[in-house]
């Protein structure tokens, strides 16, 4: 239907006819000359149609008056040098006088151009119109580039790429399932799976070696800005390794990857961390490395003092008093100094207190009166505090305190501009095996319960499950965890030891997971992997915040797709036959 | 934790160290000597222990004797030529004196090895027993290999890959959809889709040029042997296009992935055949052409004759009758001809006529005695039948005789060994648009409701519905429907007299296909495009009858995973949180 595509049309093409397909980006009518930016997938190229004595040229300048916002065109016609130059697009200094014009298909009047932006509802509504534009197919581009680059590297070294079930077991391990009822077995229903975990370990134990998959996964949890019902992972797998050969491997394609995809050159090798020391100095365990500022334990300082909120914390095992300074601070308000509390507080913060430098050297703070001042003052010394600066202080339990200063630390660096240029890859490791749940009064697993302990022995995790270390490692990009990842479990008597541990009972562990000790017990081959969050990834190298916009056609935060509809009521005969009802609401 | 692979140890190792890590195939003593075959993915290697005067060798020695069926073993030892060499494997000129044998993890006794064939539900029970084996490791492998050289492929030539959802909306055309309750919305359901049709004709809409994707797709339909709920489709879609556009293009990519992955060279050009020719000569639309049979319409011969359920057929519009001449068929028993005519009868037959000639030329057949001698002749020596055959008739209405003279002609086939080595492809193309359903009393689409008649006016194809042809088309290889496509209708106008056409009323089509006839109105471009069976062609390229060889966790015909366990009863709780309940018995 075409010879060329829109965007590409060039100087070489000059005194030649071309048949071009697109849709009318802008047609305006100037001194009876008709001008038409035609856009394809590789951007826009002027179409001109002129008066003429010829009567074929007359017909075309009419079709062209009638041209309209987004109107489907085929365009024949010569390409000529352009008098007025356009430095913006590729396609700038050439332009296409029509010779013939066909409107393959009539626009009605548009909702909106991509142009606008008429917000997001009305873009997911009519998500055709607004996938249309440049910089939504830029960002598309990406994700398709980032994912064949990942495949490409993959492919390279042998990994197999391999599709697991989408209608499978309900496995609760957290998140909510989706359930799926099932036709042929009344009263019985599927689950769509929250990623491939079990799959991909039992494809190691199957002798695959070297597993990948770019896998669908879902969970059905409250949607917060940058989660979908629905979401792509790079799930990946490996027989018969440690650690550092999943990290070395995935470190050395990521670097390569993002060299590709987005001209970026990450560390050779990655900075690592452990878990302790990323809390300890971030108050995170996905550090945004491109903020300098860190936190900084001042219980020695402080334990003694006459302030209780923060001798208290001081001095008990499990206790963390932490300051974080911001150079450029004192020029906070009391008003933003407010707002910091706020922020703090949504993290678990009871309070925040702060201490402000004027330029001038003077001190002031609510706190200051619990101190004596040569101590105040060489709290103040000891967290670096200069002329012109704010140090805020958080005392409390050690793990809420990390949170809420680490939010308070983010805050700061975007605040205050601290936020480098740049990508600062990082691996953490060294993860607690267990967190105790207050609530739930027994242990949860940090990653996931099929993570292996560092510890080869039962007994041995069974005597010290508090301070227990596992194989767990996520790879953190620039404040986002876009990786996560372990050994696992390969024997089927330490997986049993670990679900006890956590609470599920030997019946309990049987029905849901009884074909994972099952495969443990038919010489399961040590093993370990990572998944990757494609659509974070993906979102960071197109340089924009959402995930929805490198997703097609993603949900709103209320789980609904604007364009189709969907959900949608289903006729009650459609509903059983598969054996269910709606349930009476009240 | 391993230096090399046991599949690959070669001579080019002989003298050297090597770590090897793998199951134990089989583990045999021999006068003392203990043989281990240590199996990775790659193969499988010879590995010796032997009694010797170093402490170090006994220890070695103690541990091989302990070795049973699929333990987990990490060896280390030393490279040597073989005294006995084993043609039959790639490592066969070497062994591997262990000098260290580390049990990884104990295999307990299996519920069957690899080497047997313990029927496929103790197969799929166990499923990573059954793909450790070195043919399922072959079968699965040329999966990777197809999807992988598609995307290759594909990628090179500016295809984006695009992920559509898979929690959408309900969309009813055929079969039935899979439901998953909405918690956010009580009372409203996501679908599962059935192919990604309408996205992927959206993402033309949206700009996108040409877009495929390795596609999930769920059917909630009986289970025949060839089929899953779920199943893999290669999906792509074209703007701009016209049907030769696209046959052309997926034509030389089946060529290239055909050679590449299987050593296999395709047609070039593959022959085009008209759905009527197809049904005419071979009573299919996916005609095997390995089987050089075909089918003779006798109308002419017979319609005159004294058999009325001959004649009949013969002389209605709407009739046919129809000869099939087998060579060497008089050899059949009168019990094998039955057995073809209940073969028959499953595909509509009444009866199945037949005359066998002998080797002495004498004529024996049950319909002899309805015509005179010299016509009975000549209708034998219009289907060219000789000493030695047998020829089969079907009389009645068209279509039916078609397809079931078509199904003896594929049992002839395959029972007479007329099924020739090789692939033949071919494109069937001019489909019926409609298909009158005498049961619903309206038309249904042969292909699907957005698929482009070849008439371009409304009116056009409403006065000639019944005669309309598509512009649908099938890529067919060796008598399996391997890719389906078509040009889509690009104006809402035509897709509204279509949906009419079809019994879908305005109400309807605006409630389900709403957003497809509204995204139609804002300049949707001409495109077409294609969806390939991907389970079934990685079936075809890896020699196996089963596309569950080819899936790395199926489930079984009555939609089980017998590993897993899914489907499964779930808690009522747990369905209350998702709004819905099992809808009491009977």
């Amino acid at each position: 239907m075409r010879s060329h595509l829109c965007g590409l049309v060039d100087e070489s093409l000059i005194g030649q006819t071309v048949t071009l397909c697109g849709w009318a980006d802008v047609a305006r009518n100037l001194g009876g000359v008709c001008f038409i930016d035609l856009r394809d997938h590789e951007g826009i190229v002027q179409v001109v149609a002129e008066p003429s004595d010829a009567a074929g040229n007359a017909e075309v300048l009419a079709v062209a008056e009638q041209v309209g916002y987004e109107d489907c065109l085929r365009v024949t016609g010569t390409v000529r040098r352009r008098h007025s130059v356009n430095a913006k697009i590729r396609t700038g200094q050439v332009e296409v006088v029509a010779e013939r014009i066909e409107v393959l298909n009539k626009a009605d009047p548009l909702p909106f151009h991509h142009h606008e932006n008429p917000g997001e509802d009305i873009r997911l509504r009519y998500r055709y119109l607004d996938l249309r534009s440049p910089d939504m197919q830029r960002k598309m581009r990406t994700r398709t580039k980032l994912v064949a680059a990942l495949r490409r590297w993959l492919d390279a070294r042998g990994f197999q790429d391999i599709e697991t079930p989408i209608l499978t077991k309900a496995t609760p391990e957290g998140a909510r399932d989706f359930l799926v009822p099932a036709r042929m077995h009344p009263g019985e229903f599927y689950a769509l799976p929250q990623s491939p975990q079990l799959f991909k370990q039992i494809l190691m134990m199957a002798g695959f070696d070297r597993y990948y998959q770019i896998a669908r996964c879902f969970r059905d949890e409250a949607l917060r800005a940058d989660r979908q019902l629905e979401f792509t992972q790079l799930d990946m797998e490996f027989a018969w390794v440690s650690e550092r050969d999943v990290q070395d491997t995935v470190e050395a394609m990521m670097r390569e990857v993002f060299r590709e995809v987005a001209g970026v050159e990450l560390a050779d090798p990655f900075p690592r961390m452990t878990y302790a020391e990323a809390m300890r100095r971030y108050g995170s365990d996905k550090p945004d490395l491109r903020i300098a500022l860190e936190l900084v334990d001042v219980a020695e300082l402080v334990k003694d003092c006459g302030f209780a909120v923060f001798a208290g914390p001081a001095s008990e095992a499990g206790g963390r008093v932490a300051a974080l300074r911001i150079p450029g601070g004192a020029s906070l308000s009391r008003k933003q100094i407010d707002e910091y509390a706020a922020h703090a507080a949504k993290f678990g913060a009871k309070g925040l207190a702060w201490a402000k430098i004027g330029e001038g050297g003077e001190v002031s703070s609510p706190i200051q009166k619990f101190f004596d001042a040569a101590a105040f003052s060489a709290l103040l010394a000891h967290v670096g505090a200069g002329n012109g600066d704010i140090v805020f202080f958080g005392a409390g339990r050690y793990s809420t305190v990390s949170e809420f200063m680490g939010a308070v630390r983010l805050k700061a660096g975007r605040d205050f501009g601290l936020v480098e240029e740049g990508w600062r890859p990082l691996w953490i490791t060294d993860f607690p095996m267990f967190e105790w749940d207050e609530e739930a009064q027994r242990y949860v697993a940090l990653h996931h319960p099929f993570t292996a302990p560092a510890v080869d022995d039962e007994a041995d995790l069974r005597a010290n499950a508090a301070t227990a270390v596992s194989r767990g490692y996520d790879m953190v990009l620039n404040g986002n965890e876009i990786g996560g990842g372990s050994i696992r479990i390969h024997r089927a008597s330490m997986q049993s030891a670990v679900f006890e541990l956590l609470g599920i009972g030997r019946e309990e562990a049987e029905l849901k997971f009884g074909f994972l000790l099952e495969a443990l017990r038919y010489g399961a081959p040590p093993h370990g992997g990572i998944a990757f969050g494609i659509d974070r990834i993906a979102a960071l190298m197109a340089g924009t915040d959402s995930i929805r916009d490198v997703i097609a056609f993603p949900k709103t935060t209320s789980a609904q797709c604007l364009m189709t509809g969907a959900p949608s009521p289903i006729p009650d005969e459609q509903l059983a036959e598969v054996h269910v009802q709606v349930r009476p609401q009240g």
